[in-house]
C-alpha cells in the first residue's frame, strides 16, 4: 500500500531563540515527522528558503521502509545549520511516497506552546 | 451521504512522558478523533510506526453508524500498550468512509499545550 | 470566484468545562469560522455527533453574501445546547461554497492554550 | 517545479487585543507564511473579510522567486489597517503557485498559545 505523496511543502517556519524547561525535550524546536509505510527506504532532500538569500540545501536524509523519523530542523548541520530567530520555510522531496507533518515546541515562557499542522502535499 | 476517507495517517506522533493537572482530563494524551457519519458501523484498524522497530498491529476498534469516537492512543492495549515519550506514527485504515483529527494535550508544564490537525486522508 | 466546499467535517470536538481569564474573550470554546466569498447568502446547516446517542440537528445558520461568521459552538442552543466537556464532532452542509476552519481555546489552566486546522472539505 | 496553488483562504482571522512579554516576537500577532518556489515574482492580493461590513482590500504585496515572507496582518496598513479584537477572513490570490500557511501568537495570558494550519488551497 502507497500512502502520501513525493513534494511536500511547510510555508511556516521559525526555531524559537531560546527555551525554558529540563532537558532536550524543552529546547524550542521545529520537526518535520515523517512516514514511510512503503517498502522502500526513502531518499529524502530538503531545501530551506529564507526572506533575503538564496535557498540553502538539500540537506539530505533517509527513512527505513515502514518507520516513521520526526527530525527536528535544529539538527540539520549540512551544507549548513539553520539559524534561530529566523523567518524559513522548506520544501520536502522523497523518492518513494511519504507523509509530511510539521511541529514546533516553543518554550520561551514559562509554559510550552506547540503547532502542529499536516504539511501541504503535492 | 458519505464523507471522508478510508485509509488516514498521522506522521506525528508522541505521548509526552509526564502530566500536571487535575484528573483524567488533564493526563498529557494523544487522541484520534473518528467520525463515522455512514449508517454502517466502522471497522477500524490502527498501525502505529516507529523509527528503531518493526510497526506494530492492528489495533482493531469500532465506530458505530452515525457516531464519532475520540481514541487516545495511551488506551491502546491490545498487541501492545504505545510507550511514551517515543516517536510514533499512525495509519488508520476502515472499511466505511470516516474523518480523521489528531490531537494532542501536553500537560507536562504549568499550562496545558494543545495541538490539531484534519490527519491526512488519502 | 467560487472559493471552497459545500461539505464540510471537522472529526474533534470538545468545550471545556470550565474557564480562567476575563470575560467573553477567555470563556473556553469551540468556534466554527465560515468564510463566503460568494455573493448569495449561505444557508448553512450544522449537524452534531455524538459517541453515545443519535446526532442532533440540524442547527439553521445563515453568512451574508462575502462575509465571515466565527460561530462558536457554545452559542448553538436550537434544537438543543452541545453539553460541556463532552466528546462531539460536527458536519456542515452549506447550498454554497464556503471555508470551514475549527478553533477551540482552552482556558482551564493559567494560560489559555488554542488549537486550530482547516476543516476536512468534501 | 511549480508548488502550491493561485488561490488560498484563511477563515480563522483574530489579532488579540491586547500581549504580554517582551519585544517585537512576543507582540499577539497573526502571520501569513507564504513560500513562493518558482522562478518569478509572486504578485500576491489580499482581501478581508469581516462579519458586518464590506470586504477590504486588496493589499498588494510581493514575494520574490525562491523566498518566503512571513506577512503579519497587523503590518496591513493599505487600504487600512486591520483592527484588533475582531473576526475577520482572508483570502490570497498569487499570480504564480504558492503555499499559504496560518500562524498566530496569542501572549494575552502569562504564557503565549500559538496556532497554525496549512491554510486551504484551491
Amino acid at each position: 500500500m502507497e500512502i502520501g505523496r513525493r513534494v511536500w511543502a511547510i510555508a511556516e517556519g521559525y526555531i524559537p531563540g531560546w527555551s525554558n524547561g529540563p532537558g532536550h525535550d524543552f529546547i524550542s524546536h521545529e520537526a518535520a515527522c515523517i512516514l514511510n509505510v512503503s517498502d522502500k527506504e526513502a531518499n529524502i532532500e530538503i531545501t530551506i528558503y529564507f526572506s533575503d538569500k538564496n535557498p540553502v540545501g538539500p540537506y539530505k536524509l533517509k527513512v527505513p521502509a515502514k518507520r516513521t523519523r520526526h527530525f527536528r530542523f535544529n539538527d540539520l548541520k549540512d551544507p549548513a545549520p539553520i539559524p534561530l530567530a529566523t523567518d524559513y520555510s522548506s520544501v520536502i522531496v522523497s523518492d518513494v511516497p511519504i507523509v509530511v507533518q510539521h511541529t514546533r515546541l516553543d518554550s520561551r515562557q514559562d509554559a510550552n506552546a506547540l503547532i502542529t499542522t499536516i504539511a501541504y502535499g503535492q
